[in-house]
């Protein structure tokens, strides 16, 4: 299991790369309840998946590091993975699916890394070939202490900005964001609660957590979500840290997130992507216990269309 | 004129009420320019204006400032004086012509201030009757000594930030912001450039300093522009700041101001006002020198409908 140690030792190799974003007080939050956001959109690439690359690639001996990394998404991770590479000065190769919007391809190629597309559900396969073939390392998006350890550095700042926090709402996917966090929260705020945030439509950690044991969601339903950062499920990893770490789970609607990216956009000034959101849409639902909340705001990556639209409302 | 020492004194006065903006880094920027922005829209109340405000008021003697404060504006200021206002626990009147949208008044209501409104071209002079009446303290938007000194302070943390900065581009409206920032960052970066930036159709500061003294724009033609908080101008303080500490000044069309909205949105995931936008669209340009370049972006303010019209291009 990831400790504080490992996350005060991520925070060290990560320090020079990434952004120490501010905690953000609110205006318009309810009376019992004051609200801060922890903007991670404000990461080089978007999102906080910058932190957890850099701690995994900046914990790699050099000499194995110089073969070059490898990793499989069409989302935030293939980006920082592309972008810490680059600083690092190292190749990388993302195996990213054909479906992949262009643009998401060109961010990452933008960033120097090679792309190698492949047929839906073969990107495991494709990128153990890539493997074999460059003799590089690959970094997980979620699966791994390095990077729980790196995503665990945004509670060690919440702890330090706000040691009296009462309450952190996090959005779960696979779980890493969630498994740091609450690893730092629990060990330096022990009094705050730890709540994870899922969609409706892909609350698997939800039902896995009520039922003390991992559940399999097919893929097509948790596509069904507008949160395309959210459509992934914890490994035994973090669902082992996840059950540890969480004092709940809240799961929110479709609707609740386009309100939430829409309010995010007016209120704070900042654009979110609708899996970033769904913490100001667990919020808003009221139920989380009175306190002083914290939101993590995890990325903002949204398409400028879909944006528009939910904006015109 | 204001020193570095009052930027100094301002920089303790407001500490506990404004957000230590960071500097952001951009991946996006000119190989020649690497660029950072300073992203005042994450301040309470969406802009850059509150450092002025809570300069103003907390230098006021505690026997004055009981009586209350009062400003003219339909803009930020107003939200920020009545905010700042707030937070001090004092009356606050905020005149506004009759024809701001009531978004606007709403929100300045909605931070305990009373709202006089009047007609166009009247708010000196009702503002004037508010002060005889309740005995309190105008809080002028730009033309005070404390106001400079409270926006100056984005300067020190530039230049705390990244003391090897070598560009600053700032708007120019009323010249209070680019008057502090740049003596903060001519006495501590000698080394740096500041630009002032303008809206085309609200050049008055650009054919000023050409002139070498103050010149009138109709305000029908300085409304013409849709950065709605360019449109003041200098005064004799703040424009014999602008004289020394300003190396040049750019103007930019309403084009460019809003594709820098719809950059800043997609790139940075900042909701920008157009007014808050006009260092990028002047970054832009391409014609600044090169180097380590810092663009304020000094406001977020902007009606949801008009950047989903931006956004959808």
């Amino acid at each position: 299991m990831v400790t504080i140690d490992d996350i005060r030792a991520a925070a060290i190799r990560i320090h020079a790369f990434v952004v120490r974003t501010p905690l953000l007080p609110t205006l318009w939050a309810d009376a019992d309840r004051p609200l801060w956001i922890k903007p991670e959109n404000l990461q080089p690439i978007g999102a906080f998946k910058v932190r957890g690359a850099f701690s995994a690639i900046g914990n790699l001996d050099e000499s194995v590091r110089t073969r070059g990394v490898v990793a499989y998404s069409s989302g935030n991770h293939a980006q920082a993975v592309a972008y810490a590479a680059a600083v690092y000065g190292i190749p990388a190769t993302i195996v990213m699916p054909k479906e992949t919007p262009a643009v998401k391809v060109d961010a990452t190629r933008g960033h120097g890394a090679e792309v190698v597309l492949c047929d839906a559900g073969q990107r495991e396969r494709v990128a153990a070939e890539v493997l074999e073939q460059t003799g590089g390392v690959l970094v997980p998006p979620f699966d791994h202490p390095d990077i729980i350890a790196g995503q665990g550095t945004i509670g060690l700042e919440i702890a330090e900005d706000l040691p009296a926090v009462e309450n952190v709402l996090v959005p779960v996917s696979g779980g890493g964001l969630a498994s740091g966090i609450g690893t730092a929260i629990k060990a330096l705020c022990p009094q705050a609660r730890v709540f994870g945030v899922e969609p409706e439509l892909a609350a698997d950690t939800a039902e896995a957590l009520a039922k003390g044991h991992r559940v399999d969601w097919p893929i097509e339903d948790r596509n069904r979500t507008i949160a395309d950062g959210l459509r992934s499920q914890p490994s035994e990893l973090t669902f082992a840290h996840l059950q540890r770490v969480l004092d709940g789970i809240i799961t929110v609607s479709e609707g609740e997130i386009k309100s939430a990216v829409r309010e995010l956009a007016t209120r704070t000034h900042l654009v979110s992507e609708p899996s970033g959101a769904v913490a100001l849409a667990a919020y808003r639902q009221g139920h989380t216990p009175p306190g002083r909340t914290v939101m993590v705001l995890s990325g903002g990556n949204i398409d400028p269309r879909a944006l528009s639209d939910i904006l015109a409302g």
